[in-house]
């Protein structure tokens, strides 16, 4: 019996799928029972995480407490920048945390990249700068400017506006981070993956909920160990 | 703040994404915030619905009081086929249920048919004979053979085959429900609408996972009552 998954989602609702989607697929199964269990909260009431007068470290924690009585044993968060609020999360709520940015960032150096471009939120951003420079690597991130569209791009996405012109302005952005000098392109917010896709852009591409979903199954099949608390 | 909507699913684990994927898109919704909170239990490990020496019962119950005891409100199960255990599963939750067959069969006879030809596994199909004729309708089914057809398809689409081939013999089983009679086509198994669209056959066609969700957004945002215990 495989380990049981809790998920913190909703951040927003259809990351949380998409991040859902990819555990499934990465999951060598052949019927229903091969799968891993998944208990998840997709709360999009979570106050956002992008407006610094909100707290959401106390709400983020209650839900992962109320995963663990439901039988979570080991926890993800289906978003980036709720990843400021990881030391409250596992306090709390005493479940360790495969670390989604720490995956994408493993990720990222075992690429062979010297310099990462992460599309990603203020908060991200920052957590993206310590867990890479921790790998030895560097980070490209956009202009201001650029950064504000990114930002916009990421608001019309949680709208449900996945179309042309999103996904033109997200592979623009992604070139942008190539003419700064990054190697390799890390997806650090999971709306990003819901308007491009890896091989789109002329650099290698890590979408961080897809590492998140291949790190889940193997530590939730015992193919790799649990996180330290 | 809409209700906390618990979901057992997992039945399998891709029909579960589509339902969340159908209660999200049917959600009026500017921005995250906007969206239901939704529990939901991907538990592939329930016991087989249609091997009748499982008891899947209990360990529908149990999940059902977790995803109380983490907050849900109302619940809904995203298989037809657990509703067979519908009972026990409201009664020692203490949750009201959004039922998926009921909310199906009332979309038929809306529908204006007086026949309709359900896609189901045998214990759903009993399900349906019931809910149907208590709104004065007939079931059409298929003969033997094929439902031995539609089960191999279901368990095919469960080891993630959806191809063209599995695609084509589904859309055949609709047109042998068409020729029995049937006035109107329910998908009365979740794993169906993974592989026919509604409009790719010539009779209506009602998704009973997206009338479900149609309906939980509805009683979640208090537009209708909440069932009855």
């Amino acid at each position: 019996m495989s380990l049981v998954l809790g998920v913190l989602g909703g951040m927003g609702p259809a990351a949380t799928l998409d991040f859902l989607a990819k555990l499934q697929a990465l999951t060598p199964a052949e019927r229903d029972q091969d799968h891993i269990r998944t208990l998840v909260d997709i709360n999009p009431q979570v106050p956002d995480r992008n407006d610094l007068l909100n707290k959401p470290g106390p709400v983020l924690a209650e839900m992962a407490g109320a995963l663990r009585g439901a039988g979570a044993d080991v926890l993800a968060i289906a978003c980036n920048t709720a990843h400021a609020y990881a030391d409250i999360i596992t306090r709390s709520s005493g479940l360790p945390l495969i670390d989604m940015i720490g995956t994408a960032s493993a990720a990222a150096r075992d690429s062979g990249a010297r310099r990462a471009g992460v599309l990603g939120t203020p908060q991200a951003l920052k957590l993206y700068r310590e867990y890479l420079a921790a790998q030895g690597m560097g980070l490209v991130t956009l202009a201001p400017d650029r950064q504000e569209l990114f930002m916009s791009l990421i608001y019309a996405i949680k709208r449900g506006d996945c179309g042309p012109e999103v996904r033109g302005q997200m592979a623009a952005l992604t070139a942008d981070l190539a003419a700064g000098g990054a190697e390799t392109i890390i997806a650090g917010c999971t709306e990003v993956p819901l308007v491009f896709e890896a091989g789109s852009g002329r650099l290698p591409f890590i979408d961080a909920g897809e590492t998140l979903a291949r790190r889940c199954v193997s530590v939730c099949l015992g193919l790799e160990p649990v996180p330290a608390l």
